[in-house]
């Protein structure tokens, strides 16, 4: 039989990064490559004691189809929690969804058509590429510093269709951008009339200060925010949700209803069940920490053992070190060799809309065992060096 | 500020059904509009058993991202259950999906450029309409007889990208296509190179006899088949499948993956849980059981109270009477006449993608209890006397 794709179809690839973890997660390899939560964290008890809630209280309910928008009092709960962050939310404007990812998607597909323009930063995260890439977008990547995208190269973004900005603890960077710059960003995004779309997987994941309100607080009926609770509670329960203005609003909830209907009742209202009564308050503390303490050992390994001319920022949140390496190197054709050295990365090219800075590598934190970090980063600082004497080997 | 939307989303609309529920679930209204599955199925103990064991035995796993793919034992169990129906299916080639509402939206996606045809039964499921019409498909309506649509129709819609089919007690009709049908429409559908989107959410409801095999056992790499675990299990779990060709399986998957990185690993691991001893071999005759009944009971009240010229034929399976009204009735119109007599129905024009037939409707049997069936329909059979008669009311 011969099946004719759509066009579209051509923008669809295997991930990058998917490819890479299947080479890098072999036994025996320290991987600092993958982007998964650390799994110590995941709070069992409370869901397996508010499924056991659910599912004696409400069980015809949990396990019926549902509405398309979400479960009543999770989207109340998010409003909630939005609120007090200094966002005006209603609940009317939360949808939720199958994991952020979804939300991603669903602002593709009803604000992208073919050739539009979409600006993103460089680099940038890869499933929100892979998310916008089949409805042809023509990616715009912003020009940027330490702080994030400037306010002049949004200007020059100028008639994109929307800005997307991953302000908390970017992946892959871990940058997060400071409140003046986040001002300076709104304001110019309003001027030129520019939609934000603001994502904030990270933002809960702050190590010594929370970061400043979200861009979506200032921005009014000018950005959408996407939100997940896979980084707080667990992501397998694919749970996350989009805030939207009353102009996108309808057309979201629509391409969410033809997408999949609904999100899982019975997820929504576990979770519902667990961060009701203030969970989340007493649970994402002990998840800092628990990534605080890693941070810390990837910080001091790297200074310990990377060569010169490597430069790192040390995140203040998230769950990746951005690197950069010394002139020449290339992380794409060196991850053989880290992966024979017994480590493993992510090359920094794969995150780039265009233009790939081939000089990049991310590495997780949040993966192993703070042991295993040092380590892992001292074979990586190995593989660096010898490629910096040019060693034929 | 103001948002540019995507061409694409002018094709997304609210669903109709959903706004005539909205106006019809109200207290005191017998509704035989749902399309929802009886709660009273709903395998609850074993479902929370399972939960229990997935968080004791594997909660790491089940809380974690996860394969786009899907849970590997579950894709197993799928292949095993499709094999044991007549279809050569390999693991490999079965893909999770959120609902089986998310295959359809990802073949859409996939297959369905801006213009491209689609061929739709006339009526077909609302759905699925919904799903590919957001990808700008045109569609083309198959002339049909009692027994689905017929080989020459089919013919006639050569160039498709597809044609969808629902073979087993279709909603919107309950109509189920006979062997033969299947065998001549596979034939010519092979002839003319015409692929075939199989959807099978209804197939284990059968009442007397199982359907025929699947068209998808004798199409080879012609035929994409959707599967559900909503109608046996529960829908609330959002927990579907897709069984394609090599030719398309990997585009699925990307697709899929840029859509929700994968369907809930936490539902996965639960439902195959639920399923791998054999649950399903006890638990589907009780739920074929639990419909035969209100079945049985729409069909007497049908016959006890509907005015002569009225058309309809006996479902073998399913969930839905779709009943024909004599001449110069239209269902739409009298619609806020029979709520307002107490009973609700879907008008059936919503199920057409062109050329709607106002002198349709469907009933569903199984979401009120039998005694509320003969009430309802009574009350349904009084508003069309009432039109018939042309009172003045």
């Amino acid at each position: 039989m011969n099946w004719t794709l759509a066009r579209r179809a051509e923008r669809l690839n295997p991930s990058t990064i998917r490819e890479i973890l299947k080479i890098t997660e072999r036994p025996g390899i320290i991987s600092l490559a993958g982007g998964l939560p650390s799994a110590d964290g995941f709070p069992v008890e409370a869901l397996a004691e508010a499924t056991a809630r659910v599912l004696r209280d409400a069980p015809r309910e949990a396990l019926q189809y549902a509405a398309s928008e979400g479960f009543g009092p999770l989207r109340e709960w998010v409003a909630g929690s939005l609120q007090a962050q200094g966002m005006a939310v209603d609940a009317g404007r939360v949808l939720i969804t199958t994991g952020s990812q979804q939300g991603l998607d669903l602002v593709g597909k009803v604000l992208i058509d073919p050739g539009s323009k979409v600006a993103v930063e460089s680099p940038t995260y890869l499933g929100a590429l892979q998310a916008f890439a089949p409805y042809e977008a023509e990616f715009h990547a912003l020009a940027g510093d330490d702080d994030g995208p400037t306010p002049d190269a949004l200007g020059a973004a100028r008639g994109a269709r929307f800005v997307y900005l991953l302000p908390n603890f970017q992946n892959p960077t871990g940058r997060c951008i400071g409140a003046a710059r986040r001002q300076a960003l709104v304001a110019r995004a309003a001027e030129i009339g520019l939609p934000i779309v603001e994502d904030n997987p990270y933002g809960d994941l702050w190590f010594d200060a929370p970061p400043p309100p979200p861009l979506s607080a200032t921005a009014g009926d000018g950005a959408v925010y996407l939100g997940s609770f896979s980084k707080v509670l667990a992501p397998g329960l694919r749970l996350g949700y989009v805030v939207a203005p009353q102009a996108l609003y309808p057309k979201l909830l629509q391409a969410k209803q033809a997408a999949d209907l609904h999100t899982p009742g019975f997820n929504q209202r576990i979770v519902h069940e667990v961060v009701r009564d203030g969970f989340l308050a007493r649970h994402v503390p002990t998840v800092q920490a628990r990534y605080k303490a890693p941070r810390d050992a990837m910080r001091a390994a790297l200074e310990r053992h990377l060569p010169a001319g490597c430069r790192w920022a040390v995140p203040a949140g998230g769950m990746f070190f951005w690197v950069e390496l010394p002139a020449g190197l290339d992380a794409t054709t060196l991850l053989p060799k880290a992966v024979q050295a017994g480590v493993a990365y992510v090359p920094g090219a794969a995150f780039y809309a265009h233009a790939p800075r081939h000089d990049t590598l991310r590495l997780s934190f949040v993966t192993v065992a703070p042991d295993l970090i040092d380590k892992g980063v001292a074979a990586l600082a190995g593989v660096l060096r010898t490629a910096l004497e040019g060693s034929p080997r």
